[in-house]
């Protein structure tokens, strides 16, 4: 029973690198979350809960993998942004993503009972993930640009969606109200019929969610009754706008 | 806010679908499970709940994803067959290989505590995976036969290893005794110094977990007080030798 | 001026490595030779002489790189298979294929004068290459099959669409003629109107060149006036039916 | 004989889009040159002749693909930059890297007569080509000065080592003198021991040759007997250095 004998089938694993000095984005999504959804009843158009049981998976990500500068989350994916100088696992695709997409779903089932203390998981959620390389910052930014446009984009339709099917429309029926419209009719129409300021509108529903290090004065222990700090660097979560050049300003270290 | 402007980043999104009508297996590893080992206090050399838990989560991903024909576990990692004319996910490598992952490493949370109901799971587990292509079905055998044939050598060593540290060597005495020893002196010096015949060994250490597919007859239900019967495909998790053709003619039609 | 400097852009030449113990196919394809063919005044539907420079060229590319088996062209393409097991420039897909397409080219233009005495050859003719795996013997003839089989509806279109042309008929007017016909309404139409039946045209045209090895006893020396004999292999052309399994049967050394 | 039945052997082509927005280098590479070299005589350590005529190729190959905007050779190799938004065959790596390879080569047997009117070209010459990506300016010109930095390497060494041979040295006593020496030493040797001053020699010797476009003013007609002027781009060959910041600054509209 010779090892090298099937040993050769090794030479059929192709090899997978990502280019150097791209910023590597790993975005994963879930699996059928639709369904999953509905099968634990999350609130529409919004379930902060679930939003917030999303960044709290992020956030542990993030934290275990040092690599990743920047995460951006919306409904039921997140982007993960790595420093473009990364060589985690060699750049190589598929380490990476497989081990985002698993180590994000493992938490998820970890920490559901934190976030939904009255609600069984009746099942094991899933995320696919890919993992795209942009060449430089301009684009990166248009990319986590891209995905908050269309937070926006879909946020709005699906808060007038269900203030219409509360309202008493058939699903079919006030999809026809919105088919083809505009931002501003439908601020509108939310307005005028519903009473709501869409600006007003909880900002991590509007913004999605921005994960990020934050360089944070803490008292590590006491010395002789005075405090002893320490710089430390830890993962905050923000509902900001991302596609202004303002917040890239202002945290310039980022992806500097 | 044009939405058109920043759609041009999906372009970057380069396309990675594997070669069709080819086996590919998609094998996942846990990551750092030798810490992963420790923290948990799995048994050494071999702790039975362990594996039998990855049976469990492979069995699940089996039945959620009927193109898969074949697994084979051993260890902290698992191999899936995908049948070589699956079209699932357009066959994206990206696609498979992190719905796996994920799939696999939630499914191992959720049902922990069934294995471990006094053992609490310290963090979320995780796994890595990668997608393989095998032209044919020689060469898919040969990989299988690969993974048992590492199965036993490592099973092999790591009991000899931990019968020697158990009789009082440390780690590293254990290690050099063994250094470059052949399977029959390892056989040896498990019967002469602590009377265990290996081939007596439960087949879960000694052969892996391969689990397929097997057409059942099953009662449904009953009628004027008969049985009403169905043949059902059952995924079974057994401990047999596929390096042999024997297991292969025996269940031609997995891999036909 | 240090030379490690720059060394590290090195690390941006990604793998390419093909599948091994597939089927190589490199098929390569005159750039513009539309226009090329009409600058040259080839003749219409067929130059019989710069299909047979276009063997020559494969040939020469056969004779020089051993691991290709088998060649199929027709009119401005190639398709150059390699044995199986070829592990040339370490089944490198960039290699193979400019390689290919860069010795068909130059050997175009230096065995040009042979086939076109009285021509000056205008410019620098160019082929494109690409590589593509095929994991079995069955897909690999299904391949070449279809390179026939285009060659053969081509072939006959362009025959009636030339014919027509000569009888006097505007090129869009054949076109239109044609145009959704069926093979026996073009075969009709060739024997009714031109007195072609087209089954007796030359095989160069209706079924491309196939160029394969052969074992031929050959006088290598005479040595007291007796001639001294050497298998030797040969590179060969010939116009023959390779969809039928026939042609596969009786050279099965080609493929096995 | 439907067609339709072997069209699927297309789905075995698989995509090879190159990163969008990233400098394209296509790098040339004779194959087998060094036998070549020595079949039709070059001159050592440089054959002027044959530069030229490589530097005529590739000013054909940048006058066919206007999306070539730099060039840069040396030796038997020569690298070509397409514009960073190029898209260009789709950025198809195949297409661009064989055309490069095939164009070049086949140019090379349309232009030898002119560079060597008393030598005969005794076979076709082959190059292969291969296509990275350089996602910045900055490693752009670090690639370029990479090549360069290799010319003037390798020039030092070869001009020492035939300066000694013909000197009388043996190869491998002129290659033992010159192990492990510092390009102090070389040029030392060289003036010391044959009067050379290094810096003096050719610079399409030392700085390789490097080619991009250059608008010219140009009298297109007369008119009333007054010139008739028209802004015209030429591709030019230049021997610069290419390594310091002045020649991208001087001319930063290349890359620009």
């Amino acid at each position: 029973m010779a090892k090298s004998k099937y040993e050769y089938v090794k030479s059929f694993e192709l090899a997978d690198h990502l280019l150097p000095h791209t910023w590597i984005v790993v975005r994963i999504d879930g699996r059928s979350f639709h369904r999953f959804s509905k099968d634990h009843q999350f609130k529409r158009p919004n379930d902060e809960q679930a939003l917030r049981l999303m960044n709290e998976c992020a956030k542990a990500v993030m934290e275990d993998i040092s690599d990743i500068v920047f995460a951006y989350g919306v409904s039921d994916e997140y982007s993960f942004v790595f420093r473009k100088t990364s060589s985690l696992y060699e750049r190589r695709s598929s380490k990476l993503m497989s081990i985002l997409a698993s180590l994000f779903a493992s938490t998820y089932v970890m920490k559901w009972s934190q976030f939904f203390p009255d609600k069984k998981l009746q099942y094991a959620p899933c995320f696919d993930g890919r993992a795209v390389c942009y060449p430089t910052e301009a684009i990166l930014l248009d990319y986590l640009a891209w995905r908050q446009v269309d937070c926006h984009i879909n946020n709005q339709y699906n808060t007038c969606l269900w203030m219409l099917v509360e309202a008493g429309k058939s699903s079919e029926d006030a999809q026809k109200i919105l088919k083809g419209t505009q931002a501003d009719y439908k601020n509108e129409l939310l307005y005028t019929q519903f009473g709501i300021n869409y600006s007003t509108l909880p900002e991590i529903f509007r913004k999605g969610s921005s994960l990020f290090r934050r360089k944070e004065e803490e008292i590590v222990k006491f010395k002789d009754g005075l405090p002893i700090k320490r710089i430390r660097s830890k993962v905050v979560v923000e509902h900001c706008d991302i596609i202004s050049q303002q917040f890239w300003e202002e945290h310039a270290y980022i992806i500097s």
